[in-house]
């Protein structure tokens, strides 16, 4: 990998400062945009801390799972001030301010959803490859719902999270490798990356409010429906993860990520006047959805479907962004939403979730296909979910495995005895 | 569990999400809050993170220090927000904004501070009924002391901080388990669960200035006076812990805890003009009280009066919150201090401060007799500090302990030699 | 060392609150500082969580990492506050602010910065030291810098980068150990504590726009400029890390570091006009130089110069730094840049950037000096990098030791089969 991987980020890295160097430019209007700064800031930790430490969960793959999301992320948010800037010209320029450092870093999670499918069955170079087609196809997406159709998603239920987890699954399905159909031996968490992912997942879920109302036209409300969704989604969560288990006992991966379904379900109407009592309903059909689909869709999925999700992001980002676009559709039939001279219908809401998802799954499966090229190495199954393959890994854990196998050999000669 | 504890949690959020559509409206006035929300989201910060990794030091009890305390908070401040409500209804309406979110964060603290104080001994189903019961006879309290003595406590010192201390000792003394009197041998931490308790010791440390300025009327005063009474606290507790060890070695427990008292004991008087002086050597005595609270009345209350203490929280926040409500008193007697027609005398600041503890004492014994009835089955003495008891735990633990039984045995096979 | 760092604690502790309680002031201007209040958190959790986490890479030192790092800014923010507030005093006052707590968190970094350099190295006592003199003598050249040669340094890339490295190189070149030259079986990573690290690399990236917006002229220009820099510079890292990597392989020492060497370099130019194009040239040119030094000049400094930089300062904050200083220099020789009355000219750049690096190796070599003297007791080489010399550690840590002398065991008797 060493001269494909760092070739080609070199490459699109100079191809990017040259656009930049072309394009781009401050934006110089008046307005002021000091108060939304503190809610870039929120998103930022989300994309990077967020995203990053939740799939740190691989007991052998944490490197990969807070380092590659790094790599994605840092590419992504360049690229997508670009081809989100395409669409919003002004003189030939892409004028970036705070805002726009926002939406670039909502691009990115696109590609970091699309990254939880496949984590660990991908290389470095074929997430390059990922993190540039998703962005651009989203952008084109996010341009159709909101500019074209004139939908509103201000939490970005459909275009982020619906289209990140379909265009991932796309792409995994195509990718699919019938060598992990039985579970990978380090496909499993242990009890410290378990806790490592809990950082992930509580600044995804304290966050969450800033995200669904940095670009809201009513921060407060858009804030005050994801805060009390996202409470009652992870008490739900809390309540399905004893009940569906045998034994009553709660599951980490649950509350990992299941609890965070009340942030993406509200999204697309998190600033309309649904209330807390809209908001908490919400909440709490997402915490059920999701917990379900963890607990029967993803093994199905898996073992009939050949569609291996490794982080469950069907569960967290798929289902309950359509129950966001749902729950859009029915608010806008409901009552009269509009925002300055644009009305929202719910036809023009449905029309938005069925494109994305179109979209998102035509375009997993064109950029899988890419992805299956055979000069991009991937690597052998056998050598999935380990973070020694594209990291220099300490010593300890050499040292750790003869340790266990170690213990194999007593096992068998104690069983001998 | 299966049962009792996943249906007790669906009846709770159920009747929740009922009261809110009764009650809950948004807060129609024109105030703009945007200023507090980064208050709100560093408050919820410490709330999740700070408190939740802070409860993580134990061994082998990290998913329930991190994810208890998350099931413990995001059902407060649902209910918190209720409780908190009724007592400032307008037009039969609770009306939530960023101000009451924060406030519906702050209630759920005195609940996270008494599970601090049982961490590792009660069950899943306990901590729901606590949380409950707690929150409302702090939501009374805070009423009594605020809106009818009219004491000041911007920082919570009395009102949450001695309150969740003294209503967890109540719990605990009621809930005694004398098979617990010697130390069970998972009550300790490892070198990994330390440093995980950092995160939550440093989130709490950095945003305690924003704690105890999110409703206080001077907030850049608070800030500066919580911002040194923390620094003195803590250049002091590494003095102490140094000076108390026979080796002169630091000790974790105080540098994740101690550090911390300077917060809690500036809280009553953080937008007074107490001067960063005056804030310096507030939290230098709580340094010193919170250092040799855990050095000497920690194994003495366990010993002696029966009260056992996992974090020792009344090092934390009962002493260091005294020591706040008797700062209060203090500077209410040796200057005038009012907020807008209301004045703060000495008197009414003493009546606060014991009336917040008496009810704490009270409330905490009812709520222990509540907890101690049988069908909520709490785990064995055996299965204390356990996490393996509620939780799915990956496979590696097993296998570590059987390395452990291997490393005894071949100690023993060496003794034998 | 149980009383000579007590009482040295202590009596710093007494005198500063002394000198507190004689000078310190609150502001009573009427600027509002609230909209500053968010990048004050954001250079705070900076300070502690950024600075503190990336220092628990070492397998058996992260109680040191991130305790000492607390002590040292919890120390270092009170003196900064002194000694930076003696040149600006009023009426005899120095008046403390959100702004002043924002310059004394920064000042912190310098004595931080040079912990990196002499981490496992240095006794608690030491670090005292260290922290009082470092603090002082940059609040001396950050006077020269910006009052006196009226250069400017926004994100401080010279005044705190460049001064923090090179102070501390001085330092650990005058305590060299030749017992160390040899690579010491605890100085490396476990793959647990390079994740803990990771932890502080992303707190430090995400939140670097702030620090370098945080008394910019111009924040949002400021925050615009460091966040394309370190894209581009963490994308730059990733490439140049499998680049130089014989089997093409990440490196996380790289990534914990190099990454951010495009906020560093950014600092000094960050609120001038030079575009986001600008700001990633200068980030990818800082990660390049970041990687390469890392590679080749860290171990070619400990070999052949004797110079032993445990966290590759030099790498992460002194080249950088200089680069900085130099983009300063190109930028104002290249077109007018100037703040009110003040026009800043390549030769004052220049010449703050050569007083910065001579005061630094000046004071470092006479701080370096004092540290030596020998009742500071340093720990021997033996014990260097092992947190069990300062700190009571669980037993755990002794078992482990054990189980891998058992393992040895085990390899020897299964070669001689």
């Amino acid at each position: 990998m060493r001269f494909k991987f760092s070739l080609l980020a070199l490459l699109l890295e100079v191809i990017i400062i040259v656009l930049f160097g072309i394009f781009v430019e401050y934006d110089r209007s008046d307005a002021s945009q000091e108060n939304i700064y503190p809610l870039f800031q929120d998103v930022h930790v989300m994309i990077f801390v967020g995203f990053g430490f939740l799939m740190t969960f691989l007991k052998k793959y944490g490197f990969s799972g807070v380092g590659i999301n790094m790599l994605i992320a840092a590419l992504g948010l360049q690229w997508g001030t670009l081809v989100q800037g395409f669409w919003h010209m002004k003189g030939g320029k892409i004028n970036v301010d705070i805002k726009s450092m926002i939406n670039a870093d909502f691009s990115t999670a696109t590609a970091l959803i699309s990254f939880g499918v496949v984590l660990g069955k991908t290389s470095p170079v074929q997430m390059l490859i990922l993190t540039i087609l998703e962005i651009t196809i989203f952008a084109c997406n996010e341009h159709l719902v909101t500019e074209i159709l004139q939908a509103t998603d201000v939490g970005a239920s459909m275009t982020i999270h619906a289209f990140g987890a379909y265009f991932g699954l796309a792409v995994t399905l195509v990718l699919y490798r019938p060598g992990l159909k039985n579970k990978h031996e380090n496909e499993e968490s242990s009890h410290h990356s378990d806790i490592f992912a809990m950082i992930g997942t509580l600044f995804l879920w304290l966050f969450w409010p800033s995200f669904n109302s940095a670009i809201a036209r009513d921060e407060t409300k858009a804030a005050i429906n994801t805060y009390y969704s996202l409470a009652a989604c992870a008490v739900v969560t809390f309540a399905l993860s004893s009940l569906v288990d045998q034994r009553g006992k709660f599951s980490m991966v649950l509350i990992q990520n299941a609890t965070l379904a009340g942030g993406v379900a509200v999204g697309t109407c998190a600033d309309m006047s649904i209330y807390p009592f809209g908001a908490m309903c919400i909440g709490s059909i997402a915490g059920i959805i999701s917990v379900l689909g963890f607990k029967f869709l993803t093994p199905f999925m898996a073992s009939k479907l050949n569609i291996h999700d490794t982080c469950g992001v069907h569960n967290l980002h798929g289902l309950p962004g359509i129950l966001g676009g749902i729950a859009g559709i029915i608010v806008t039939a409901m009552k009269e939403e509009s925002r300055s001279t644009v009305h929202f219908t719910p036809e023009i809401q449905a029309a938005a979730l069925g494109s994305t998802i179109g979209i998102a799954l035509v375009g997993g499966v064109v950029t899988g296909g890419i992805l299956k090229l055979p000069f991009l190495g991937q690597a052998s199954d056998q050598n999935c979910f380990d973070d020694s393959v594209y990291w220099e890994v300490p010593e300890e854990e050499k040292l750790h495995e003869i340790l266990s196998n170690n213990h194999d050999e007593h096992s068998r000669s104690e069983a001998m005895m």
